[in-house]
């Protein structure tokens, strides 16, 4: 079988050259080309990578000279949804990680892959391991509906609560209506400290007893496994899936 | 509705007075009668329920004379499996917490309790929250199957590792079997040490992640839910349910 | 040597229930009365401890006739600091675990104590494991100085944050000003759930690493260690001290 | 006041890369030139530091030629010996993270020193936290001698216990000895999962309580505060420093 033709945007970026060792290493896909703005970073940083392909700066114009099959999107640009658009114009499946897409861009792109009967993947978190944290604490929740969050990041992180926090109370708030529950007041506490990279804990009280889910996520290298089955899985279905986890569960 | 008449064996024991004060505070049963050994504990603890009842030391005569729904054994003695089948011959249905009671014997009960159209639950754990966290172990595996166990007790305990440590991972391995994986070695460690209860944690490795989760239990109060719950639930099933976790998932 | 003369006030309530059992147990002490308000609690659950000893309700009185040496309070009393006056006169030394003393009668009971040659100890927190925390905290602090606490109590607890993480952050700063460096701000998070006893964690952030000390009180047993010390170290010691940890460290 | 001229030996490793830029971004410091073999990492990784010096791979030539104040020792090469000879000899202080010299070599490095009037510090292990963990461990154990240890590192980790929590151990059963209680055996357990870097728990156990102290370490980047403190540090010194504990506290 021939393997994916794979492109990522962001290439030079921390995020995307940890995403050019992990398709060069991984089996049935191969990297044709990356995308970045004009040189921001060194070269050299991605070159350390022991593999060489070319680095387009214009989306469109990589899409039809490299006719990948995947474009992986690691950006926070703005450029995200047109390079999206571009890519679907151009036959080639996004799976993107960037943040900041709207609901209403989101479905609009699902009706352009549908047309185009190609896949496609929206995932704001790639992290395998805070996936199943919160599908888990959704299906503990209705069992002990007392929940507290505590979410650990790095001093620097701009925003608090996190957003894997916030999704977080948003599923067991979900799953609790579902089993007819009433949803009561889920505090998120936030850590703001130096020394932590993204840790997360949700606390379920019970009768002399608690529960305790937590995720400890040390590097990127904890996105990879996730980036990796997307591009294999959007190979396979027809239209945009919204979060990884519907690959997994 | 008539509340469901309970007696409970083992009634002097610490457990057993924790469940005069569970069952005499829940709605739709009552305690009609105690079991236990002839005078090993005082009174007086057990009578600080502020309830009272008789206390039998012959099981049979308990059962004939007070026609129980539902007799809660929480006895760890080796008469536990007589009583079970005195239960059963006098049309009550027996919520077994005793250890020790071997595959079969809970076969031959099961066909007891089928023939007397009565339920029965053999529960070795009544704890909510450890069967959730056996649960989720057993959902997590297939994902991240690397997986070390963790069970923290008083440094009393004879046992080690703990009944639910080896439990934790006789579920995993199924998990890892049903779902196509090979299961590897599954490393338990034992802390025994003064001010710990029953605690246990199983660990997920990932790449550049690691998932935890951790169930405390902080006292005996933590199996009431669960023992009331199996009251309850006996009432409508037929046969021997092994496992509190059927009432549950 | 002679025992040492023991009355407990608030001997009918929970903590005065358990100390009564580390009294008893304890060699070199003799538990000789109890102080309670009159008959709010069964007699029987005191009575379960297989002593026998009169309770007063008159603590003059008890201090006259059974002359003791030592008074320990675990009331929650505003009569805690009658009392208190009531035992030195009568030249028994004080072993409050009272709260709700301010700094004005605590000087009043040393000057008063210092006169009568007596030793006395006021201790809102007997938990030896608690105090090591503390203090281990103030000395982490200047190497470390990014500090966050999370504490987690019962759901019915009333306060929040608690008086322990608060004394926590109180310490560290103490401790980052005798070093000569600035005090940053020091939040603190309160868990409230059911199924919690009381816990709490002090997070230090660093270069790549962090560093956690956690203090987990499963029962009031674990106050009983300080108390036991309390008594003891009061008959060698003249005047107030304020706080175990000036008998620990 | 002149900057302290630094040679970093096994440069181009990882260690030696982060070394490149905690010394490069250090006040107080220079980086004069790097000590590595002949290329077996790329040029490229160890340029992306942005700075330029000269690589030697003959440790004499170095010093001679570079006349540096400091030389950092990050290999694990059995040349270290020899390496830190040449040093004194060039009169150069040597900080030493390489592992395995043995007592007598330490001895001789000592004796070496002194004679040169030069300061030099062997460190086994330069995280703080690490180091504040050990410290605080032997200051508890004697009020709660009921110890066990959890270590966590990387499945590929080769040795285990580790050599850090063999220490932890040694140090709490001096400080038990020194305060004249019995040292009880304090197991080790080993958890080696993927998705862990080092980690470390102590964990004490009381009458209804436990105490647990423990340190997380994410990255290489926390090893780096201590080669800084020790380059400082090394200055004002004469004879070997073993233990950068002793820089500490």
């Amino acid at each position: 079988m021939e393997p994916i033709r794979v492109v990522i945007a962001g290439i030079r970026g921390k995020m995307g050259r940890e995403a050019v060792l992990a398709v060069t290493n991984a089996k049935g896909m191969t990297l044709v080309a990356g995308i970045d703005r004009p040189r921001t970073y060194t070269e050299a940083s991605v070159a350390s990578a022991d593999v060489s392909f070319p680095i387009y700066t214009d989306p469109s114009l990589c899409f039809v000279e490299q006719k990948p099959d995947v474009y992986v999107d690691l950006t926070d640009a703005k450029g995200a949804q047109s390079n999206a658009l571009a890519a679907v114009e151009a036959g080639v499946r996004p799976v993107i990680g960037a943040t900041g897409l709207d609901a209403e861009f989101l479905q609009m792109l699902d009706q352009e892959l549908q047309q185009a009967e190609l896949g496609g993947l929206f995932a704001p978190n790639f992290a395998i391991g805070a996936l199943l944290m919160m599908r888990m604490s959704a299906l503990i929740a209705p069992f002990l509906p007392d929940i507290e969050i505590i979410e650990y990041h790095h001093a620097t992180k701009k925003d608090s609560p996190s957003g894997t926090a916030k999704k977080t109370a948003e599923e067991i708030a979900r799953a609790l209506i579902e089993s007819g529950k009433e949803v009561p007041p889920i505090p998120i506490h936030s850590v703001r400290l130096p020394g932590f990279v993204a840790h997360q804990e949700v606390i379920f009280g019970g009768n002399g007893e608690h529960l305790t889910i937590r995720h400890d996520s040390m590097s990127r290298v904890s996105f990879m496994p996730g980036i990796l089955l997307g591009i294999q899985r959007v190979m396979n279905v027809v239209g945009l899936v919204n979060g990884l986890e519907h690959f997994l569960f």
